[in-house]
């Protein structure tokens, strides 16, 4: 049924995050076998829900291969997930009785660096729903950001919804300057009206203001002050943490997430200049630690 | 059993927040005849447990003035609800089969008003968990702010919890200036380790943000550049919004809510010269609220 180099191990690599869960099924010398595609697999926001989005995609990804889900058990699992920065819920997932022969746990930052950076030293930001930074060079690793949504993760897609909204309601009470955000708003939230925009908004996560976050790029190309200034904000944010982790001794840059493509040209000249583009996805960088912690142990014992 | 004065009604005046609820069973002549205290009733949090909370706090002010649950047929009631000021929620109250004789619903702000200005024109300033304006004159009546957290709120007890988090998270990283706030946090927080304040503030609501607060306070005491700039700016917030409420006509102006002490004496000279003590409580102004509905009423046959 299958030609798979039946020498090599079967590796899973695992990229999952606040609203989906990638994996890939690779084996040096075949490349890639199958890829899988979930839901939800950040743990802080349910840790059930992001083990079953997990075996969800690599079973998908083992029934491309046309593999059983019974062969999870011969394949050696690297995984970066989201919010496992977080001790307890590190220790949480650890606590997993999973059904992998090997499952090898790390951050979806740390992932989506080795990915980045084909497995060299580097360090990433990414921009999307929330923002950070992330640096990996020989031994040393270190997160900037990623404190959060809405005490931290400035210059995120979230953020800049959080700023369009914050100005475009105080704008609408007089007591902010007018602003073209307003009527970008408008067509997304359903409503010109501010009130509507608040009970739309009521308790909403961190993923319904990043919907909102293309309005402030817009009107910032009409030429509004204010989404000039929040994106001048946002930017400079993130060009300074740009520079903190080249500070740390980051040999080589990249800018990851939904928005990268959107603040790379308003970013500051160095950073710019310091960036390279990613080398490899998240999930190719989840099965390189997967190798990497396998380490010494022989391949075919390992499997 | 009784010597109330049996000619004149009974009213209610109920005072619902996102934390609490205060209700007082007052008669023309007598006064107060009891009070009673329960928990939220912000309907947007939950329609029921709002209904339930303003029950709980009639029926206890009934029971204090030795009447039974049963006499809230009898009584005319005046309510003042957080999150009224949406329409949907406002319509989802109304539709409520209370058990009241007459049941007079408008928001927490306007009896806050009208408790505060003794039934006068006039207009309020509240920070509390939250913070809003609102202005009644003749029959025109307007909200500025009150925005709910973290869009709005500004120069609020979530907002000053949120700005101090925000800032001594950036400084952890390097990417905002040292500030004392950081120190005046850990103790509020159980740990000096700022993984854990983010752990901890996680998916967590405006409350446990304006429970953080005070920390802006004490370090602007102390002479930190950081939290005297947040106060700055939170404190011109409010100014500014004080002073809008004056062209918008208000005669006289009072600052309600926790923070008010705190804010007062940082707030601009011509708004702490407008300022005039609260001259009663909001459940108070929700009793005005009823005896103004029931208006051209005779009041025997009102009851």
């Amino acid at each position: 049924m299958t030609t798979h180099n039946h020498k090599a191990p079967l590796f899973l690599g695992i990229d999952g995050g606040g609203s989906k869960c990638r994996a890939i099924l690779y084996r040096d010398g075949d490349g890639i076998l199958g890829t899988g595609l979930s839901g939800a697999a950040n743990p802080v926001n349910g840790l059930q829900a992001a083990k079953e989005s997990i075996l969800d995609a690599c079973e998908q990804a083992l029934r491309q291969a046309q593999l059983a889900p019974g062969e999870l058990r011969n394949c050696i699992a690297g995984a970066g997930l989201a919010g496992v920065n977080l001790p307890s819920c590190m220790a949480a997932m650890e606590a997993w009785q999973h059904p992998f022969g090997q499952f090898h746990l790390t951050t979806d930052l740390h992932i989506a660096c080795l990915g980045a950076h084909g497995r060299q030293d580097g360090a990433i930001i990414i921009s999307g729903t929330g923002s950070c930074g992330f640096l990996s060079v020989g031994s040393h690793q270190r997160i900037y950001g990623g404190h959060g949504f809405p005490q931290g993760d400035k210059g995120s897609g979230a953020w800049f919804g959080l700023m369009a909204l914050q100005h475009a309601l105080q704008a609408s009470d007089g007591l902010a300057e007018p602003t073209a955000i307003a009527g970008e708003l408008a067509p997304l939230l359903g409503s010109h009206e501010p009130l509507e925009w608040v009970e739309q908004m009521a308790g909403q996560r961190s993923t319904a203001f990043a919907r909102l976050a293309a309005v402030v790029f817009r009107a910032a190309d009409k030429q509004d002050a204010v989404a000039q200034a929040i994106l001048a904000e946002g930017a400079g944010y993130i060009s300074e943490l740009g520079q903190q982790l080249l500070d740390d001794g980051a040999p080589r840059l990249a800018l990851l997430g939904g928005l990268g493509p959107l603040l790379t040209p308003h970013l500051s000249a160095p950073i710019q200049a310091a960036m390279t583009p990613a080398q490899a996805a998240p999930e190719m960088g989840a099965v390189y630690y997967a190798q990497d912690c396998l380490g010494a142990v022989p391949q075919a014992q390992a499997q």
